[in-house]
């Protein structure tokens, strides 16, 4: 049988593990499209075929490619009618969030982290790196201040603004990067890490270890 | 009178900005609120209580109180009906293209930007600004090809992913910026500025020039 639902992703994206983890603990029926973007397959012109941005995730829904991890989790949250709200003043603190973590977090964080494990010592430049994770920080920050009398980002449930959040919050450990001013997130990510179905990337996405 | 709406906002600020061009443009009645950046307001905690994040826009409709630029652009667009469609794919589209400004060009360019205008020579970082600004243009180059053969950004018409877009690229004469490799882009500027009630952000928003 066909799955309802492809994702093509690969373990050490955050991005794509934010749309897995929905799928995930939404118990949907889907598998997993490794994309090799270590060894440059995003950059290929096959792949941007499949989505012009070239970037992971994207999710297949029957005739329907669509990329943007955060256009994906709202497309799924309305499709199935989870991880989102009927209350349209949480709708928005929900579209909000998530907009905060695409603008101010995963791109430092994310650019940071790839640029502190993935690269090439050569390649590295530390003062770009600090910069990154300085501001990923600084985010970090506001976010552990929201997160001191609240269980979820949004309202009393989980929503889609967590799994955006949450994405590479998952990989703090694995590089140089102190969390230990942020309690607040570290007790918020336990609790999402509890959810019934939840699993970390590189058990959901394929592609870990690296080969190259 | 009082107008419908007030925004939190100042000139320079291409994210306050993307709002104003859409109130602008649909001709709705607005305020603008001058929140004085360069002297440190939005880092107060007065300014916090407006918004956690401590950033502009701030849109104010009666008791609502939203904050990042795309759900501002989500709301009003939501409220008036205007800049966006009722076709499901293409709403889709507009969304995920208003996520991918603000992941992939607008920290890039606003930061690349206001590091090399904005901050005193001593903190200036020139890696950290070419590294910004390096994919700012790899981002350019992605939108230049999208716009090869289509007046705007999603569908036929004008929409909130092309108010999100340009926001910053309205500014990039102002510094050391080589818009020349994206003629698609420019034309697609020029066709934005000259929409009915279109004004450049230092002509729609207060504080322009700076005052320390």
């Amino acid at each position: 049988m066909t799955e309802q639902f492809k994702l093509y992703c690969f373990a050490q994206s955050g991005n794509a593990y934010k749309a897995a983890l929905f799928l995930s603990l939404a118990e949907l029926d889907w598998d997993p499209v490794f994309v090799d973007f270590f060894n440059g397959e995003t950059r290929s012109e096959e792949f941007k075929k499949i989505n012009v941005m070239g970037e992971v995730p994207v999710l297949v829904d029957q005739d329907k490619n669509i990329s943007q991890s955060g256009a994906i989790l709202h497309y799924l949250s309305l499709k199935t009618e989870l991880f989102t709200t009927n209350n349209s003043d949480l709708k928005l603190e929900i579209s909000r969030w998530l907009l905060w973590d695409n603008y101010k977090l995963t791109p430092n964080l994310a650019t940071g982290r790839f640029m502190s494990l993935f690269l090439p010592e050569a390649k590295r430049n530390q003062s770009v790196i600090d910069f990154l994770l300085g501001r990923a920080s600084a985010s970090l920050k506001i976010l552990n201040n929201h997160l001191v009398d609240r269980e979820f980002v949004v309202g009393d449930n989980v929503s889609i603004a967590d799994l955006s959040i949450a994405g590479y919050i998952f990989f703090t450990e694995e590089f140089d990067f102190d969390m230990s001013p942020f309690p607040n997130v570290i007790s918020w990510r336990n609790r999402i890490s509890k959810l019934r179905n939840w699993q970390h990337p590189y058990d959901l996405m394929p592609g870990h270890p690296i080969k190259r």
